[in-house]
């Protein structure tokens, strides 16, 4: 089936509005910190010259693969892709803010890369260093497609920021070089990449150059995928069944893992590698959003249930074992051997976004606050230079560095990864943040996070200026300013969060009444004129939160939430033997600031219990009377600041009594 | 320093009484299966003639080094190991009962093994098939000196059951020819075996044999290990860094893996593989024992006391991962992603015995019994054909399926195992169960198990014959008939259980008082005369039991026990979820026969809680609303029972209420 061609169905793919600027007390000091100090760190790691980091190799590859130096290739075989994801963040961050000193530098590297680019147009720095003659022989390992996929996504940031098409060029002539490597041709290969991403970038492509043949390219992939007989099963076979990373000759290839164990529109439930998972559920939205593929669309939302509905973390973390990066099975969610990798939640706001783009609901955009808010500015530590990988739901520090099983979960930052893939994947979120606000369908605008900015669209016939001030996700105030240049009839559609349990909304200083939520929006469709002000108060309670009984890990236990925010405990607030404390259902909360963690971040406090291990011998494992219940005061903080005040134990679920 | 030199010490190596008969109810069962079905079950699975088991082999690769076939080494490098405990059980089971087919099986196998050794004594079928020539130069990995010791104990253990001494006589061979290649002179290796096990079985040769050259080279083995230059790190850096099991060179060697980090006497927690540390432990009791070293005796407490104060399952099991089936750290025992191999608490249960013969202590004994009468006779079917290798605390079938990092963890027990190290380790402590139920020390008896028995020991200078007779586990009655030849004044000493808080004793039908306990026991010291009867009535209570509040697995939760068994919850009886339970702690028990189970096995139900899951939508993860908690009937059964009713969940410890 060729989607370009199928007919247009009722789908209607949403626009994100292009000229969005944040303005926002809570962003702004990441936008900040990714602009003055991720971004520049980023660009010494890149460059091997950042103290307190493994050393990337990244633009020294491309350095080798130009012919300026001498020397082998070093790292991951897709180290290519942390050049072009930082390209990308620097695309967005010149979009927010001129900075010439850094256009210089990132066009310093452009040149670099171009320089590296084959005659053919190819361009992957381990290929053309280590194994010349090797391209495509290895997909399901090498990430060659992956690698192109990311700095294409980096040539349409930085087009767009500059309108310098030099990278642009150059990534149009890989991917028309891959246009004639892969298709249904005779002479091409039917393959497509171990690891997805190329789809999604193609897509961006289209998107910004209108060229079909790219959104072609991403469809054959997507629905390449999975068929029979099996590509990269048979890849694999005539390979001798060795792989990149396992040398040895293995028993069995796990399709399942690259999500290519049957077509994907036949797949219903998310297997295997999460990030790869995502990044594919994305691209196939983006298709089904584009050509009007109601089968794509079905299977975008089943695959999209099954995430969110079964095998998600309450911090919006995916991934519930390291083994593979991968999601196991549905409701297995442990807190303890979690993997949760930070770019997996990355990919799910990608997912999200895209299902906003096809149809408004709210459901989305909750999925996408609560990974944002939790689990994916939780990875990168408040000096912007350290970053988890994996994002625990419990840590026992001593369980990380003595029990095997617990090794992949670290108790603190770490300044970089050999495998450096999430740093640079929060900064390009992060400086592109702009993009999640809104979606837009013809004279309706959808808020979908409550983050202040300033925008510019067509709305009602008309240039609209909106600006957005909230106090989200500290406060629950939120005021829009309408600057339509002449009076104009559209509609604002406001997300009522599902945290919110009360939501008002005055329209000039009169308290509006509304008719029910339009799939968890208010529509506000009225004419508005310049100067109309709306204030929305959206409730922010401390609240306790729980899991599905048939989440085992989380049985008899709750999570302490506010706003979008969950919360934690850490011993640096309750001492340790976190798992210890019990929270009482019946107590209340207490809000204060925090004062040795930033922005007038907010903890609770409540009462609860502790079993006390005071009176009971270090050198008693078993008694029959149970162990002293104590009160005591607990402490949480918002789950993203853990870990910025020491080492220490760490719970987001605790234990719950009747009191 | 040489213990065999070293000054007597106070230390009196307490012995176990020869002639112990096992008549006991409860253990009856489970010799009978040992002698009608396991043997000569794992005496097919040794011939490669077992159905749904994976063939050995190792029956074969004898005949292959002796020269009677031809073909390839299969199995495990220390495949030997299977034929040498079967043999070694073979041997108990003779002592027990004559079987003269048996008798004439093990003798063929014996011949076969005579067969197989080289002319200068040596003995191992992979280092003559296989890698002739390469003897002695990985002991890191290749068993050979653990074979060997294994092979000794057969040895041993046949020659005590039927006077013949021919396996006797090989092995004997086999220990000196270690015995030139191995000790302190310059032509000799100064190295000592990856797995322990050899030392324990010098002990034993030398115990039979009076011969102290096998003490010493014993001693030797245990003197030796971790001392520096360390022998086995230098082994693998003339090896080129490559091991065995994994041919690649590795960066580093984990000593103490194999307890080689450092000399024994300087170890102060148990670390490394567990079998290989009990193992280890066991032989430096006996050596403590029998040569008077009071620094080694101090060694084997504080290891003692690092095992099972804090790194012991309720079960009795020890090693809390997988990852190289070791200990981790002092309280952490988390009860899914457990490993609690079989083989590790057979080797505590030895290790038990040894301090027992050291130094009466109840706190031994009880170790002894938990380990006994739940994790290890939990590890087999009561088919007698199945077993677990690992012995989980908790079971979620599809975690075990489909997490990766539960994967080891199996719902249901197996017919064999590739590495069938466990099964024929529990067909040995089965069949010399008569070993462990008593110690004497000159003049007292000290009853360390109350398992029905008759014993014949020589006590107050004259032959005295004792007939306990018990129903523990299910009860707590048990009864001790005395008949001395001639009356004589003797002590029996009589272990209060930790489990039992009464403790009634009469004598001849008078209820006698007695004054405290000494370590755990009552002495019942005095003259005896032909037909005294002691009636002991232990307190069997089903009782909660809590776990030190360090171990965080288990905060919140508590354990049924009664008596010495462990009790668990499985679905078949509770439904799925078991998770969603909580005990009641102030809710009593009821005890009831378990019709689809064996031997009047005893269930205790109790009124608790279930979160249900039937108000709660399968697609719905969270919601701010609690999970409704309902009043139920739940049922425990004894943990060395489970998963012999069809495939569930399973927990042994339950979360608790106040109720």
């Amino acid at each position: 089936m060729n989607p370009i061609t199928s007919n247009k169905s009722s789908i209607d793919y949403g626009s994100i509005p292009g000229t969005v600027y944040l303005r926002d007390e809570f962003w702004s000091r990441y936008l900040e910190l990714a602009n003055d100090v991720i971004i520049p760190y980023q660009y010494d790691v890149l460059h091997d010259q950042a103290v307190n980091a493994e050393p990337s190799g990244a633009v020294r590859n491309f350095e080798i693969a130009a012919g300026r130096v001498e020397g082998e290739f070093h790292g991951w075989v897709f180290q290519d892709s942390d050049l072009a994801k930082w390209l990308e963040a620097v695309g967005y961050s010149l979009q927010i803010r001129p900075n010439p000193d850094l256009e210089r530098r990132a066009d310093e590297l452009i040149d670099l890369i171009a320089e590296a680019q084959q005659p053919d147009g190819y361009l992957n720095t381990y290929f053309t260093i280590k194994e010349p003659g090797k391209r495509w022989t290895n997909l399901t390992d090498c990430h060659e497609l992956y690698c192109a996929g990311h700095m294409i996504e980096a040539a349409v940031s930085y087009y767009q920021a500059t309108g310098k098409d030099k990278l642009l060029g150059v990534m149009r002539r890989m991917a028309d070089h891959i246009d004639s490597v892969f298709g249904p041709g005779d002479n091409q290969l039917h393959g497509y990449d171990g690891h997805q991403e190329i789809e999604l970038a193609l897509v961006k492509l289209y998107e910004l150059t209108g060229e079909e043949k790219y959104l072609k390219l991403a469809a054959f992939f997507i629905n390449e995928r999975g068929t029979e007989p099996n590509y990269l099963r048979n890849e694999w076979e005539g390979r001798g069944r060795q792989g990149h990373f396992n040398p040895l000759p293995a028993d069995r290839i796990d399709l399942s893992y690259l999500q290519a164990h049957k077509p994907v529109r036949e797949q219903t439930e998310a297997v295997g590698h999460a990030v790869r998972a995502v990044y594919m559920y994305t691209a196939m939205a983006d298709l089904a959003g584009l050509t009007g593929d109601e089968e794509l669309l079905a299977a975008c939302r089943r695959l999209w249930g099954n995430v969110v509905q079964k095998q998600m973390y309450i911090t919006g973390g995916i991934g519930s074992t390291h083994h593979g990066e991968a999601f196991t099975f549905d409701y297995d969610l442990p807190n303890d051997t979690v993997y949760a990798e930070t770019c997996a939640s990355i990919g799910l706001i990608f997912f999200a976004q895209r299902m906003l783009r096809i149809e408004p609901n709210g459901e989305y955009a909750d999925v996408m606050e609560r990974a944002l808010y939790n689990n994916v500015i939780g990875s990168m530590a408040q000096d912007g230079r350290h970053y988890f990988y994996v994002n625990p739901l419990e840590v026992w520090p001593q369980a990380c560095s003595h029990n095997p099983g617990r090794q992949h979960v670290k108790a603190e930052r770490q300044a970089w990864f050999g495998c450096a893939c999430c740093p640079p994947n929060v900064v390009r979120l992060l400086m592109s943040l702009n993009r999640y606000v809104y979606t837009q369908r013809t004279n309706t605008l959808y808020v979908n996070l409550y983050i202040g900015s300033e925008l510019t669209t067509e709305l009602g016939g008309t240039s609209v200026s909106i600006r957005q001030q909230s106090d989200v996700p500290h406060g629950g105030k939120v005021r829009f300013e309408l600057k339509p240049e002449r009076q104009a009839k559209f509609a604002l559609a406001l997300r009522q969060p599902g945290w919110c349990s009360e939501m008002k909304i005055s329209i000039n200083g009169t308290l509006t009444k509304f008719s029910g939520l339009h799939s968890g929006y208010v529509m506000l469709d009225q004419v508005w004129n310049p100067g109309d002000i709306i204030e929305v108060d959206l409730s922010v309670e401390t609240q306790l939160v729980y899991a599905n009984p048939r989440v085992r890990a989380d049985a008899h236990k709750a999570v302490i939430q506010r706003g979008p925010l969950v919360y934690c405990v850490e011993s640096v607030d309750n001492g340790d033997l976190i798992a210890s404390l019990q929270l009482n259902r019946q107590a209340g909360f207490k809000e204060r600031s925090l004062e040795d963690l930033p922005l007038g971040s907010i903890a609770v406090e409540t009462n609860g219990f502790r079993v006390s291990a005071d009176d009971w011998e270090d050198s008693l494992l078993y008694r029959t009377e149970p162990p002293r219940s104590e009160a005591v005061r607990i402490t949480a903080i918002p789950y993203y600041l853990w870990g910025n005040r020491g080492r220490g134990e760490m719970s987001v679920w605790l234990p719950v009594c009747e009191g």
